[in-house]
This record gives C-alpha cells, structure tokens and sequence, in this order.
C-alpha cells in the first residue's frame, strides 16, 4: 500500500496549472474519483480547488480524517456543504474564479448545475482534456507501481494455466482467476472513465466465444452470463484445440495494466496458429515505429495498413461490420486514457512517459479470437514493454483420455 | 439467463409515458445502462426513444445484432451516428420534440450539449425522477429475479461461515467468498447511480475495522486495501471474540439484494450481544411501521429515535461525526433507487412493490460494528422480507488451541 508522495501532488499541480494559464482559466475544480486520486492521493468525497496561481486546496466532505491521513497537500478543508464553498475560499484568501474548469466529460449536468447556482458569475468551463493530457504522461513514481502491476499480471496468467481444463467453463475460470489475483493485491476495481463504460477482471473465452461482438468499445466482448451485463465470460465450456484468450486488467495500487495471451489445449488450426504470429507481427512493427513525435492516427494507420496486408482487413480488431476503429489505449488509473491509437488524432504525439496497451487481435466468428496485448510506455527513442509475461502461443497437453 | 418479457417492457414504457404526460414531456432519450436495461432489456451504446404516444423505438449503434437477439421491443432501428437520429425520427414518422427529458443525474455535461447540439429547437429537462420512480414498484417479473438473487445470499452467507478462520484477514474471506458468489450466478457488475459512487462485492470486516469510515454515504467504510480505492475489507486478520460483519450484495441477472449479518468465532463482549439485539429490535419496529402511504421520512424518524431511545445516538448508523442520515435505501437494478428511509422525503410515501434495504447498524470505534441488513418489498398491508438468511447474532466455535 502506498502514500502518493507530496512531491508527486505538487509536480501533477504545477503541470495542470500550466495548462489553466495557457486556457486563460482561473481554477480548475476537480470532482471525479480517479482524478481525486491522481491530484491529492486520497478519493473522499470532496472537491479538488486548484486555483491557477498558488496552492490547491482539498475541500473535503466525507471522510475528512481520512483525507488527512491519505494526502499529503497541505490544505485540507472541512466543507459541511457545498453551499459554503464561497465562503470557505474568501476564507483561505481567494477571490471567486471568473473562469472555471469542471471535468465536462464525466460530471453530470444536476452537479454541474448545482455549481452554476452556486457560482452564478463564474463562467464555466471543460478542463477534462487538460486533466487527461497532464494525467497521460506518467512519472517514474507511476512507471514504479506499474511495473509491479506487471508483475502481478505475470502471476495471474501463469496461473491461468493451472487453471483451464477442457468442460470448465469460462466463467468458472474467470471466478477462481479473479480469486487468486485479489489475493495476490489485485484492487477489485477497475475504473473507466468513460460514460457507461463497465469491465469487471476482464475477458477469459474460448473458441468462438471470443468473437461475439458487445457494446463495449472493444475487439473483443462475449456472451457473459446475462443480458444485464451483456459482455464477459459466459457458460461455454471449454474444448480442446480452440484458442482460448485470457484477456484480463491487473489494478494495483491504483494503476491498470493490460495484457492478453492466447492458450489453448492441443494444437490449434494452422490458420489461427498463422493469425497469432501475424499479431505479434503487427505488435513488432508498433515497436518499431512507435516513439516521441510520432501522432497517434500514424502509429495507428500503418499497424492497421499492415493488418489489412497480412489480410485480415476483415477480421482484425473485430470481424465485419463489428470492428473497432483502434488498436491501443492509455492506460493508467482508468483503462481508457490518453493517447489512443486509432484514427482521427492526427494533432496528438507520443510523449516521453506515456503508457498504453497495444492488442492487436483477429476474431473469426464461429472459431474465435487470438492476439496478444502488452501494456507499454513511450521512453526517449522507442516504446520499452511493462507486461513481460511468456508470447508464445501456449499449449496444454491434451487430457490423457482423449 | 432471462430474456425480459415485451409484456413487461410495455408496462414499463407505458408507465413513463403517463408520467411524461403528466410533465407535458413530448419525448424521454434515455441512454444510461442500468436505464436501457430496464426498458429494452438489453444493454447496448445506443438509446431509447420513449415518445409521450406511440411505441417505443431502441437506436443501437453496437450491437445491433444483440440488440435484436435479447429485446423484445418491435422497433430496434441501427444508427450508425447520432448525427442521424433527427432522420432517422423523421424516417419512423416522428416529429422532433419539443420538450425532450433526459437523465441529468446521470448524464455526462458534453453528452447532454451533444443533444442540444443536434436537436437545437427542443427544450432539454431533467426526466430522472420520473424515471426512478417508475423503476421503483418492482413487478412480480423483478421480484421473482430478487428471489432468486435472495436465495444466492443465503448460500454466500453459508459459505462464509465456513471461510471464517482466526487469522486470515477480512480480505482474504472476501476474495474467496466473491469467488464462490460469481461460480453461484453473482454476475459479477454491482452497479450504483449516485456519480462517484462504486460498490465492490461489499464489506467483509472483522472487530475494529468494521468502525473505519470512508467516502462512502454508508454506515460501514472499511479501511481497504488501498487509498486508491479507500473503502472494503483490508488486510486486518479475523481475530476471536469480535463482531465479523458480512455486509454484501448479491447481482443476479441484472437485479440486487442486500444483506448483512454478523458473526463471531468465540462469544462477543455483552455490550455489543445487546447492540445486536438492539439492532434486531429496531428492524423489527420497522416492519410493524412500515406499508403503503407512510413517508419515507417518518419511518426514518421513528427508527432513528427508537434507536436513540436504546442508547445509540452517537453509535447508530456511524460513529459521532461520521454517522450518515439514513437506515435503508432503495434496490433493485442499482443499489441506490427510490425509496431513501432518510430524512428529508417527507412528501414520498411507500408504494406497494417498492424494494428496499434496511440496515441498522450500530459502530464502536475500536471495537467494530454490529447490525442486520435484509432486503424487503412493499406488500399490501405491510413489508414482506426477501432475503431470509437465518438472523441469529452466529457464533462460529473458537480454534481448539486457543
């Protein structure tokens, strides 16, 4: 268990307060869980204040000794209600801001409403791209949790392996997997930042399982187990000689990282064995390309050019009319963070300290879906790999009776 | 697995359609999960159309293809962009609406400008207190799935007795337990309404952490295992001879129940035997109040002074400052729906179907928490009981060395 240093809190302020300078914005007011967490160590509900100029304050309704005891910033507030927000910040010496920032991406409108009222001459504003650029770019402190978020991920599918047998199902392997991971450190949650956006653990299917396509903005969605989640492990059981791809999203620490094998008992057709090595091969181009400068939508065009290549223009990141218009995304205390790589961010670069997961995938309906995914971050020259766990395409021996 | 009926879905929509009426609400765009779930019957990026006359109409965007397969709702229309929707209304013979009421507690602020946006003569209103008090009476269809959700609590509960060991930490119990809850039908996803609120399997908590408060507007908080999270079962080893209190929720086939019980491995302190029995008093002045046309307020008040009365005023639902001001909330798809036995509802009253939980809890600081939590429908002449888990303060045997 860490304490987000206070050296860290001050270097994620000074780099936000840059962009509200840059935006002409007086005071960005933070709200929203994750980027609670990012800016003070410590989700309460509360609000993060953080005047353009000078030093943030923590205004905190629940829990307030809890606040304390997790953030190191060193002004942490009591706030009763939120009506006595004005007040509070005359009292700490601040004049109301002409010009706010509000995370406009995820605050509903009732609570954006209520700060209207509340702040009847404040103009207000979307700082959610400033938050998420300031947040994409990671620190070695971030790099470091990480890394062992890696590790973890690592342990969790080396025990996958212990874990499928042919006529378990899906589900049932989810479950124990999930088991060992939250006893390993795996934090339970798993948060998105996108509205509706759900993933409990992950995605374990076997055979054609994998490539039944869901709501989610994903090249992968499955059965479940009910229309009321509508995506996940479902009841299949697994067969021998079907590709089985362990898809799955460690949180640790706070931090997400995400990573995808594919298994299977017996040998697997030549065709998917070949789809596999083609994946790898597109993942080995990303990593050849990838580096500081270089926009988002060209990482993206070229991996996809070369897909398209190797011929699975119908079959890659999705099958058909279901396909996914990316093939990576930031990563970091949500899944979905900045840089995506995928069309339209031709104005968007690599930076140093970026981290992102890259999961080049083919789903064939009525077969299923092989791919790999590592979790990567963007160094001086080139992109360096977080997830290490073995690429091969692994192979169970067959039961003994059959 | 169950497919929703279209009666169900038609009883449904004519619900809200009276209540758009009544609200001089041309037409209802719901596009919130736990919302399209109730009135589709399945989740997809999409949205449900819901004139104030006529039928309804589900635009889905992905996936179409499981959009027909698990809704029964006729008129399922692909849109490839939202862009097309005021065509596309245009196409099934609608006018665009003049007042249209969407779900601004839930609803992202650059959602809702994306609507105005593109439908820029139509008035935007707030439709969710309409919505939520229509999901709030439960048909006999719901509650049949909670039935089946309350006897998936009572095997948890079960199993949990037989996972409680001195020396294994409040943590550990939970993962295992989580475990044998998703292998039983748990679909895993706990969802909750309020912004910022997340819910993971619930609360495991042995002696003094079951006192811990968090962010969380609940009697129990819990330490966690990380400030990045902040809430839940830690690392604290289960010890003899204090309260281990298992407060979790059960999600079968998209609808929840809630249930708490205490145990011990060893005798408990008197003190916190007779808390329990108090607990057990206050429930049970609940159900001898509570049926259709009683505020949810003045159940509340009367609760909240039995248990002053008892002696609780500074333990009850909290400890001192952290104590929040409701016994029991609303539960059905999500675990924060109408009705709130809390105060300030003076104007609500109990319907017959509602659902809700009640859960008096009594905290110590430094000794844990005890209480009971069960799941109840509102009956004719009085509230019935779902979850039915036996209710006896349990006391498991200690550890022959000790």
């Amino acid at each position: 268990m860490r304490i987000t240093p206070l050296t860290e809190l001050i270097d994620r302020s000074d780099k936000l307060q840059e962009k509200l300078r840059e935006q002409d914005i007086d005071a960005a007011i933070l709200v929203q869980n994750s980027d609670l967490f990012y800016f003070t160590g410590s989700i309460q509900r509360g609000l993060y204040y953080l005047p353009a100029e000078g030093e943030p304050i923590y205004f905190v309704f629940r829990d307030q000794g809890r606040a304390r005891m997790e953030s190191g910033l060193r002004h942490v507030v009591p706030l009763d209600r939120l009506g006595n927000l004005p007040g509070e910040l005359g009292r700490c010496g601040l004049p109301l801001p002409q010009r706010a920032g509000m995370e406009f991406d995820v605050l509903p409108v009732l609570e954006a409403e209520r700060y209207k009222k509340l702040l009847p001459t404040t103009e207000f504003v979307d700082v959610s791209p400033q938050v998420r650029t300031v947040r994409a770019v990671k620190s070695s402190y971030e790099l470091e949790i990480m890394k062992d978020g890696a590790l973890l991920a690592n342990r969790v599918y080396e025990q996958a392996k212990n874990l499928l047998v042919v006529g378990k199902t899906d589900h049932e392997v989810m479950a124990e997997l999930f088991s060992f991971a939250l006893k390993e450190g795996h934090q339970g949650l798993i948060r998105m930042r996108r509205f509706n956006a759900e993933m409990f653990f992950g995605h374990i299917f076997s055979g054609a399982d994998g490539a039944v396509p869901a709501h989610l903005d994903a090249p992968l969605g499955g059965m479940g187990t009910t229309p009321a989640v509508g995506q996940g492990s479902g009841h299949k059981k697994i067969a021998a000689n079907e590709p089985i791809i362990v898809d799955f999203i460690v949180a640790y620490d706070g931090y997400l990282v995400d990573q995808t094998r594919t298994l299977s008992i017996g040998p697997l057709p030549d065709k998917l064995q070949q789809a596999y090595a083609d994946m790898l091969e597109i993942q080995k181009l990303m990593f050849e390309l990838a580096r500081p400068g270089v926009t988002w939508s060209a990482l993206y065009r070229q991996c996809h050019l070369r897909a398209c290549e190797l011929g699975y223009e119908q079959h890659f990141m999705g099958a058909g009319s279901t396909q996914v218009r990316f093939i990576g995304h930031g990563i970091g205390i949500e899944v979905d963070e900045y840089p995506f790589i995928a069309a339209g961010f031709d104005d968007q670069v690599l930076l140093p300290g970026m981290t992102f997961a890259f999961e080049p995938k083919a789903i064939f309906p009525g077969l299923g879906a092989v791919g790999v995914e590592n979790t990567w971050r963007v160094a001086e020259n080139g992109v360096k790999r977080l997830t290490y766990a073995n690429e091969n395409l692994w192979q169970l021996p067959l039961p003994s009776s059959t």
